[in-house]
């Protein structure tokens, strides 16, 4: 049974994808336009209440939320592809830390920056520029708190490759494309170097193949 | 080697705390005031570097986030006290999906409530009114999306109490509390007893005794 997983154009289904990727787990797609409300038909409805993005279906099982499906597939498949949970409790522990940090330091300004620099016009949002800036400062504090951490090991969660550095993937490429802020990635030298590693992992390279909401650069 | 819990009087600690009662682990709490900055401070920073709370000691690892926390315990005691993750790899995604949930879709809208109806004066925010009544109507969507799951299954992962409920206690207890928003509880009928059992479990009351930041009630 193929894994079905909604999306494909849109940064958080490509969390799932980059994950299902690195762990040699076959999938296809099904796309759904954020722009024509596709998420909001009562089809769509029943398998995401709340109409967000992605969903994914494997046989009888659906299961919402990024972070829940990439947790769900990387335990359910650990000893498969690359073991993105870490060895021992106390590393998977870690991961969940900067897995967490993610959701709630990075995720949220990153996010404001491409809702309101990005898609501002295609989701009827007045762009607001002081959110823009407000949102700037606190990426880059949270970059910096980035660049001490990986200035003492190669990953977040230590010296192995986990779901914590992936799930930066899809919104750390908005914001050195068409974002316009690769600055805050370069002007850090560990969190630049981290970039580039995971940036060009070949499972990142294929979610690329999918495209994006709009053509960009 | 007894557990340290930064905190206790503030709503995400009390997310850990009533897991780690749960699960029978012993803890002592180390005061953190939040009021005078002490979250700012230079030995703080160096154990939780955004300088939010709670952090854990135990023994040499150090832990942070809220939610990473509470799935370390769960799962390096998984056979100690009450199971909160599920049984099978299945229930142990839609525990996931829902502590999710919890963070992204109940959590946001609580939050922004807590923080301008209770918490305003002292963090010297602005009350918006407006941020207010969106918020309300938000979280009494997503209250709706609750009712229709707590009407098929006990719990939000299944027939089994889980993180993911446990995780939601904290602002469910402002909102019914010195919020003032009890009636978005009270008038969803299987919302209303899910609340009822997992607010009287023992391991909320003995959070309780910890008190808050502020009096209330």
């Amino acid at each position: 049974m193929v894994v079905k997983v909604y999306g494909p154009v849109y940064a958080s289904p490509k969390r799932v994808m980059v994950c299902l990727f690195e762990k040699e787990i076959e999938f296809e797609t099904v796309p759904v336009n954020l722009l024509t409300g596709e998420n909001r038909r009562p089809e769509y409805l029943k398998l995401q209440p709340f109409g967000s993005l992605p969903v994914i279906q494997d046989g009888d099982y659906t299961l919402f939320e990024s972070r829940a499906i990439i947790r769900y597939y990387a335990k359910k498949y650990k000893s498969q592809g690359t073991d993105l949970l870490g060895k021992t409790i106390e590393e998977q522990g870690l991961v969940e830390q900067w897995l967490e940090v993610e959701a709630h330091n990075f995720n949220p300004p990153a996010n404001n920056l491409v809702l309101h620099i990005m898609f501002s016009p295609s989701f009827g949002i007045t762009r607001d520029e002081n959110l823009i800036k407000e949102s700037e400062e606190k990426l880059a504090k949270v970059l910096d708190v980035y660049e001490d951490r990986l200035s003492k090991s190669k990953y977040l969660a230590g010296d192995f490759v986990s779901l914590a550095d992936l799930s930066h993937l899809p919104f750390l490429n908005y914001l050195v494309g068409p974002i316009g802020k690769e600055y805050l990635i370069k002007e850090r030298k560990h969190v630049s170097a981290w970039y580039d590693e995971i940036s060009s992992r070949p499972s990142w390279k294929r979610c690329l193949e999918y495209g994006f909401p709009f053509e960009f650069k």
